[in-house]
């Protein structure tokens, strides 16, 4: 069978919907999407509600997302949750990574609360990984997921404007002259947790029996 | 800084022994090990006891074992702790992989339990993922450490005769026609979740400030 001919995003972040499809450039779907995107690919417009991320997990997260979006548009969605987990830490703020400085918290209240956390933190402790879940739900309850990792380091001080959330600290380890946020988007993809979890849950639908 | 020059090496399975061995072999250090293995590389041995794998995660019994060597051996350590996820059983065995059919199971008993609780599930819900930690704890105190994945699915019919553990039912999804215990070694060790979690704490090791 392999994928579904048509498959919902779940996100409205403008910013991860350009990421999630230049991702998935080559799966062979329609989209259809809550939110216009301008230069994105042709795409069905469909509703659905926006959920509240009350999971305690990734995967949690993902799911409940990818179920409203499946109901919502009446066919397979797809989501995905991430966060970054900082050893010294304890590995937060981990799945509540976007609401760490509260629950309207903007990704400069986010960036700010982190670095205060992790200021007195020797150079060589401030290892983190970012992690993601991709999901896809369909509309009669069957489900399958996918994880990524990218490992890494924070810096105190923030370089670049591409990305999102913390990529303007995060070193890659496979990327460790430049932050998350300085790489190109195509350069960021190849080796971001988002982009694993996403290629491989492509892997899954594509070789789906 | 960089690598230490020397590492002690937490584990006692002769197999899991040769495949860390393999995947380090550019790390520029000399290895304690408390078990002498027939073609290894030169080392020093050195005593330590073998400590109960206690911990909830694998980070706990990664960083339990890495300690307990550190402290043994007098240097730092490294160990490492794996496990399968089958989403179908939502996420178990996990951490308790290597003991799912009783504290002394045997690799051939885990197997044929796994089995027995998957032969129900349609073969397109038997997802799976192999997740390592490793760790390197040293004897003041440090501790870092790195994770791996590896997605693939579940067979009901093992096929293979290497690897270790779940290896003989598990189809990595970058190996879509073997099963992990069918690939050569350095096969293995290039897609694996050891591979990955030892690589990236090695960039770890290698970068060290």
């Amino acid at each position: 069978m392999g994928f579904p001919s048509e498959l919902a995003l779940a996100t409205r972040n403008e910013g991860k919907i350009r990421e999630i499809l230049q991702i998935c450039a080559d799966w062979p779907v329609r989209w259809a999407m809550a939110r216009e995107i301008e230069g994105g690919p042709e795409h069905r417009a469909a509703t659905w509600p926006e959920v509240q991320e009350t999971g305690q997990s990734y995967l949690e997260n993902a799911l409940l997302k990818a179920r409203a979006a499946a109901r919502g548009a009446g066919v397979p969605a797809v989501a995905d949750d991430s966060g970054i987990e900082v050893d010294a830490l304890g590995g937060e703020p981990g799945p509540r990574s976007a609401r760490f400085a509260g629950p309207q918290a903007t990704d400069a209240q986010n960036l700010r609360l982190l670095i205060e956390r992790i200021s007195d933190v020797p150079d060589s402790l401030r290892t983190a990984r970012y992690r993601c879940v991709a999901a896809c739900a369909w509309p009669g309850g069957r489900e399958v997921w996918a994880e990524g990792l990218c490992e890494g380091r924070l810096i105190l001080e923030p370089r670049g404007s591409g990305g999102f959330g913390y990529d303007p600290i995060f070193v890659p380890q496979r990327e460790p002259h430049r932050t998350m946020a300085e790489l190109p988007p195509e350069e960021k993809n190849a080796i971001s947790h988002r982009g694993g979890a996403l290629r491989s849950l492509g892997e899954r639908l594509r070789a789906d029996p």
